[in-house]
């Protein structure tokens, strides 16, 4: 068995509505020194081992549906847990 | 400077609907050796330093505004950048 932990961000270039509408809320809270905040997925996914390899199953199914890879990037990490 | 990754996640003991509902479709797709999926939010923020400890910081902000720490758990991660 594998977890993977997939981060997907809006890539740098694309403005983050959520991420600086957070930023104003957390400055009117007071706290000034925040300087950025951007907001992403997080995913946790358990996969079972099979013959295919677990980086290309997690990159379709990134590809394929986690992210919007015109406006978003991903990057995951794979840990085999038994 | 700080960064700071926050990551967000319902409780184990709280049904993440829309986990459940990204499996299925994961399944539909036909990757049938996918387990579970787990959902959460991944805030990166930039922290400038200040007389405040940056943990007591991070952690208002996230019983605050970042999570509903009734149904959400949350922990971070803090790299020194500058």
């Amino acid at each position: 068995m594998y977890l993977v932990k997939v981060y997907v961000m809006y890539k740098q270039s694309v403005l983050d509505p959520q991420g600086e509408a957070v930023k104003g809320a957390v400055h009117r809270l007071g706290y000034s020194e925040i300087e950025d905040i951007r907001i992403g997925k997080y995913f946790e996914i358990k996969v079972a081992k099979s013959e295919t390899k677990i980086e290309t199953t997690i990159e379709e199914i990134c590809d394929k549906l986690l992210a919007n890879v015109v406006m978003e990037s991903y990057h995951y990490e794979i840990q085999e847990v038994s």
